[in-house]
């Protein structure tokens, strides 16, 4: 019995409301930016009490579909002001799907800091906890597994979100309960800081599960999907083995691994911060390669990277976390690039806005490229006390940018583009400046075809064919993002004719629906709409639909290329609209 | 002879160009918001080389038309990311119209910083002053005039600029040869910062001064003119005796002074930076209260304010800045309040800007409403100094909100809502939704009709008229800011129906054309369409033409009002467009 949860912060009140049949069929990201956009006006502020935190798992998350176990949440991002949809891997997916909530959606404002939303099989309850304010994730996952016991899963707020820095996180546990998977990008840490909501603690013990309709073609189909996703070098190997950095050398041999903020697409030592390396250090030092974020989870790109001393420092070290404090700054040490990725998680700001910022700001005078020593002693005494300059750093690049007066600045739409530079993955600077969230791989990953050769083959550096890999992209990523399943299942799903009719079938036998590959193919284009909509309310316009003018004007080396799709070109992203 | 001058800081080179047919007729705004509108991309950055500035007399700018010396510059806002023309007194207008430059276009970006543009009557010339560097504009000033010459007019801008705040302003000399007037708004200051513009020095000697086509037909309507600017109430007394200051007592009594971050329309101790308090202070301590900012002014807003010293402390000491930093940040004490200005006016920011700014930051728990020590700190340890803190607040409101995370913030297109509470004074609310220029009050000064009762008379408290109100006065403003006469001469055009046909009269009798008064309106509504086309091509849209939200929930004291203005009613603004 699948019901929607409001919780109303303002007036302490919490709501158990039936889904409308209008929502029946959504999950995930597709939920998520429904709600956002027929609940929250356009032009709300992101941290005032008219906007809206709308937690929803995907279609299939809790059940024992591979890899399920993402959760979406939607809101105004403060970092872009458009819509924002995030997503986490983690165990609160599965916990919240199992005990029965379809969505979850927190609104108004809390008149004191520190609450806490207790879920279990009860029910949900606002409590509040004054021994958390101003703790670090770990400590209040600490503090609140003494209290909550030990095996709930805990969705929190670490001082950056208390800041109401526009690139706060929000951290979410992950199988050793540790706060290392995140709703990274769009700085929704700080709409949950400006309602005063500190941590969601989630309790499944006892709760129902998901009810299948058909228990057995949904395990055939399931276990079909296993098979397509094993079968994949990509997923099934590439992925365990070295983790997402995998990357790292294989975007620095193309060309296209932001270095020096963007101004070359190699970084001469880039094998110092390789996935080859991460994970030779990781082995030696009895740390875990192949980790996965949350149960059922087949492809295990995570990891457990343990200090020079063999100790514990951070876990679910990622690609373009190493990328952002190391090529874009110019670090090659991923001993100090692991430690800020912990500050990150710790603090809960979102890792690839924040190594963004860092190179930015190495463009002023403060800082030189390839200060780790200074990085290090900003995370501890800037950022973490709140001091100007922490706020400043907390505030992503485009308002780095702008207090400091830079005119190179990698964002669109005020988000910082990651760790592909679109001059030389042409179909990733596609998704970057076309995209409903702002700079953001994820929305539409070219780099796929445009690199790993995967779901077929097209020139990273010419610009023919990129806008329609791109919206295929995107439109098939609204989607998969609406299932609950791991983005990463689109490495299958791209080389594998099975794969999606697959995913189709297990939706199908969880519901008893009868939806088609074509209707999938709707859904997405119809997220798309509903959050260009909202954005459009918002005030955004083509005008944002643009990269920075520097990468029309500075080449790229090594092989000197420029960004030069037309306007024309990107504005025929959204034909189908 | 009128020539258009087009500075390239990137190649040091100077042109001079015959003005086109097109622009001939322009002059000021008209002539500025064109150019910039033809000639930049209006996603361009705003500190980037593709940026440009653009300075303009207006027509009637160098003759002997009162109050004639109005200088506009254009360029994209690094404040506002849209267009932006914003205005000054001061004595340059005067000397570039005489010395025939229609307009100075200055482009691209100097490769070392502190150049210096010297204009004179043997043309336009780029030397550098490396001794410049990081000096106030009271400075500047000095060593300027040393190496130029005592007479010689500067624009300039102080550690402001140069730091390329984004509330950085220009400076220009008066008739003391003080840095008092200012290209305040918009942030203007920054974008000379990042061509690398420290001043310009203009040498107005042996220029050859503006021809009249017909001189006897120009002296009698000037001096028509004059009689109707001294006969009105308010242009040929009220500002003379004490000053724009006179507004304090005014709008406090109407309820609609913002006080302490716009939490009420009265301020208890007002009567302490009242105008008439002003006056009385400058009179004991043999200062100069009715001192005009360029010759021929025969208003003579504008004033010298001691300190209790008797020295000199700040001139052209104006209501908006006594608010600012008075009512708004809860600020009574009128010596600190010249102070702050003093300090605006020498490191170059606006003074609007920078007072709302305050107050915003007043609202984190780093400093409380009301300390004027800690404000007069800030100036001297951190502003001034460029530190983290100084460069936030240097930003503005927007970005001081966005930094602290506060979501209480007084901007219209992230530029500071002025000195007369939108919900109290419903009509300037409307000028600044719509403007075309971010929340600016000058831009259609609704004041006259909701507050001092000068052409005609609407309730400010209901939102009746008020609409039509704003239309009317955004584009005769339009059109007044293109003449180069003070904006303070609308009072009297208000209010006489000879004024305007008198206006014409001088344009026609300078150039010998044949316009009317209806030519006039259409050139205000064309300047208006021009500025919007660029500001869509920018990326704003009608979800821009809003005021913050907290105006339409909180209900403002004594007369617990809202703002409610429907978005259809703002939106009918541009009925002509």
């Amino acid at each position: 019995m699948n019901n929607i949860f409001r919780v109303n912060l303002s007036e302490r009140s919490v709501n158990q409301v039936e889904v409308p049949e209008s929502y029946q069929a959504l999950g995930g990201r597709a939920l998520t930016s429904q709600i956002i956009y027929d609940e929250v006006k356009p032009t709300s502020h992101p941290l005032g009490e008219n906007n809206k935190l709308v937690f929803a798992p995907g279609l299939l998350s809790g059940t024992r579909a591979p890899s399920s176990g993402r959760l979406s949440v939607g809101s105004i991002s403060p970092l872009t002001k458009g819509i924002k949809e995030s997503n986490s891997g983690g165990t609160a997916a599965q916990d919240l799907a199992k005990l029965g909530l379809k969505a979850l959606v927190i609104e108004g404002k809390a008149e004191q800091d520190n609450q806490v939303l207790v879920i279990d099989k009860d029910g949900v309850r606002l409590e509040e906890d004054n021994s958390l304010a101003g703790l670090g994730n770990y400590e209040v996952g600490d503090k609140l597994r003494q209290k909550y016991g030990e095996k709930v899963t805990i969705m929190s707020i670490g001082p950056a979100g208390e800041y109401k820095m526009t690139a706060a996180s929000i951290a979410v546990t992950d199988t050793d309960d540790r706060p290392v998977r995140a709703f990274g990008r769009g700085g929704l840490g700080a709409v949950m800081g400006a309602k005063g909501l500190k941590a969601i603690v989630i309790d499944d013990e006892g709760a129902p599960g998901v009810e299948l309709t058909d228990e057995d073609a949904f395990k055939e189909a399931s276990r079909k999907f296993s098979k397509i996703i094993l079968d994949h070098p990509v997923s099934g190997e590439a992925l365990r083995n070295y983790g997402t950095a995998v990357l790292i050398n294989i975007l620095n041999e193309a060309g296209g691994l932001p270095t020096e903020n963007f101004r070359s697409g190699r970084f001469e030592t880039a094998n110092k911060i390789s996935g080859e390396t991460m994970t030779e250090t990781i082995k030696e030092r009895d740390g875990k390669p192949g980790h996965s974020c949350h149960p059922g989870c087949i492809m295990g790109c995570s990891n457990v990277y343990h200090d020079d001393k063999g100790e514990y420092l951070t876990a679910g070290f990622e690609y373009e976390t190493i990328w952002a404090f190391g090529a874009h700054c110019n670090i090659d040490d991923l001993d100090y690039i692991a430690y800020f990725d912990r500050c990150c998680d710790d603090l809960g700001l979102d890792t690839i806005e924040t190594g963004v910022t860092f190179g930015v700001f190495m463009e002023t005078d403060m800082i030189e490229f390839g200060d780790k020593e200074e990085v290090k002693r900003i995370f501890d005494e800037e950022i973490r006390k709140g001091t100007p300059l922490g706020q400043i750093l907390g505030s992503g690049s485009e308002t780095t940018g702008r207090v400091f007066g830079i005119d190179r600045v990698p964002t669109v739409k005020r988000q910082s583009i990651p760790a592909y530079d679109p001059r030389a993955v042409k179909g990733v600077g596609v998704t970057y400046a076309t995209s409903t969230q702002g700079a953001d791989h994820t929305a539409g990953y070219s780099v796929t075809a445009n690199i790993l050769k995967v779901g077929g083959e097209i020139n990273p550096l010419k610009k023919e064919g990129q806008v329609d890999l791109s919206r295929d992209l995107q439109v098939a990523t609204a989607s998969i993002d609406s299932t609950g399943l791991c983005l990463f299942v689109a490495f299958a799903v791209l080389d594998s004719d099975e794969a999606l009719p697959t995913v189709v079938d297990m939706i199908n036998a969880q519901y008893g629906t009868n939806l088609t590959v074509d209707d999938v193919n709707e859904l997405g284009q119809q997220i798309l709409n509903v959050e260009r909509k909202f954005n459009e309310k918002a005030g955004f316009t083509k005008a944002h639909d643009r990269l920075p003018e520097f990468f029309e004007k500075e080449e790229l080396p090594p092989h000197d290329v420029k960004f030069d799709l037309s306007e024309e070109e990107l504005d025929s992203l959204y034909n189908f609209s």
